[in-house]
């Protein structure tokens, strides 16, 4: 009998991974291509699917592939279409796995935006295996979310469920890429943690490094590299961030009670420093009835793996659905 | 053939309403005993049994009844007790299914509480038929939900999900039972719109005869009177109320993106007094990708009778889950 794979891609800004993965979640092929922006999508795809067939080839013979997982921005799962993704530049909205089927004819073909894959990864085969009702916050550049909730990732009617970044922590507050003030992803991103240096540094006397530093230049990194100095400005930007962050997983946890959150992405990596205050301000905010019940863990993957993972894992769980 | 049917229970502080039901919905006898408080609850159960016999009895012959669905405060699906409800006076843990097993022996006998088993019962025989994600919010003495994501109900890890009356709208805000502060139940429970009242008491310099009536006799329904008598701090009360109400469903938005929101109990009775507010602030609140896309709607259901047909309908839903 052949072995079953599945093909995960994942489609950055300038990079797209492509894994051939068997079902208990082993890469046995990587390939690598550009992502050609602001050109004809037919362009990239024909680029694409030579990539895919190459990388295919390489993971060996006697496989059956099952399918194909596409983790991408803005992404519709239902629709099967990218939009409004700006800085792909194909235009506001392409029918991406319509186009794909032309190249391929695998039972299973899925679109999900990047969140969404990750936490089907952590499911599947992170820290997540076994249990039924997860959220997974991804702390990137912008802060995103992928939700499931018994079993199953959370879509909503329209296939834009988990927008968590979107919550408003306060109506006077930030100014957020989305035209509302105050969403999470204003504090709790890696572009948050830097508003939140530049905002401490207006308000305090309390000396620091980071003051001869303009803040167009400042990373979440650089603030994580003077916290370990003991920048008091830097350390006092990550309680901040924990508090903001920790709040509004008080409330997600009043919707859907999950047994773990998991946070993912740059901010994650600060380890102790992003997560003893989130979980302090969790747990202070929280209502009785989950107190001390959630657990608040480090994604299980390799950050560089955890796309194409999750996208090849979310073409298992689409199977599933088709057999049912 | 014998026709199916499955038995409702609403266990509410002074009353508990029994109904036999059919698959459609359609109630064939109805029952009734006094919720018997402070007494050990076997005493209760021996009234109880005795009055759903006799409704069964009275619905007809040739039935076949698959099951028993309980409504109660504080109630937990998975381990079947009644957790912590002081003013049923029966015990902190009540092991409630496990206790009625030893009357019946139909395959299904479950508890939920009343929220939830509301929104089963307006996904089987409301405005929520034919729909795959919901969010219902029950506007009484408190603020409850039921959530239904992917045509489940959404129950958690530990069977305490959809407690949306304690998210925090403001950190500094009013007390809540929780022991918090600011909780969504603070301002938009019947409770709540009672203390708006006291506020723009305090506030404002608007003439009300609200004035002339001591806070602890103002009911909702008194501020609903005024209110179309076109009191004005009776309007704004409403208004106020609906602003809460609203931001706080914009970001419950964000979470599971659902067709349609429902209200029920005593404030959602006020009609355009409460919709027209919330469904405002709702939509000025709310993140673009979610505009105009989800409805605001009354519960469709009988409001005496919405407990006990949703708790029926999760004996459906539980015997559905048994065939899987």
């Amino acid at each position: 009998m052949k072995k079953q794979v599945s093909v995960g891609i994942d489609i950055g800004g300038t990079n797209t991974a492509i894994g051939v993965v068997d079902k208990e979640g082993n890469i046995m092929a990587e390939g690598h291509t550009p992502t050609l922006t602001s050109v004809d999508v037919k362009e990239y795809l024909d680029v694409l699917a030579k990539t895919i067939k190459d990388t295919i080839a390489k993971a060996g013979d006697d496989l059956e592939v099952m399918g194909i997982g596409i983790g991408a921005p803005s992404s519709n799962y239902y629709t099967g279409e990218i939009v409004g993704a700006a800085n792909l530049g194909w235009g506001d909205v392409v029918p991406f796995v319509k186009l794909l089927r032309e190249y391929f004819d695998y039972p299973a073909i899925v679109l999900t935006n990047d969140a969404n894959s990750a936490v089907v990864g952590e499911l599947m085969y992170g820290g997540a295996k076994g249990m039924k009702d997860v959220i997974m916050i991804t702390l990137g550049t912008g802060v995103g979310s992928g939700i499931i909730v018994n079993g199953e990732l959370v879509l909503g009617h329209d296939g834009f469920a988990g927008e968590l970044g979107h919550v408003v922590m306060d109506t006077n507050g930030r100014m957020c890429g989305c035209g509302r003030k105050g969403c999470l992803e204003t504090y709790a991103s890696a572009t948050g943690i830097v508003r939140t240096v530049s905002e401490l540094i207006a308000d305090t006397r309390t000396p620091s490094e980071l003051r001869n530093i303009a803040p167009e230049n400042i990373t979440s990194k650089m603030i994580y590299d003077y916290a370990l100095k003991g920048d008091e400005i830097a350390l006092e930007a990550f309680e901040v961030t924990g508090k903001y962050l920790g709040k509004a997983i008080s409330d997600f946890v009043a919707f859907s009670s999950p047994e773990a959150i998991f946070l993912f992405g740059g901010l994650a990596l600060a380890g102790d420093l992003i997560f003893k205050p989130t979980k302090k301000y969790m747990e202070e905010n929280m209502c009785f009835l989950y107190s001390h019940k959630v657990k608040l863990l480090p994604s299980e993957l390799d950050g560089a793996k955890i796309a194409v993972l999750g996208a090849s894992a979310v073409v298992w769980k689409e199977i599933e659905k088709m057999a049912n």
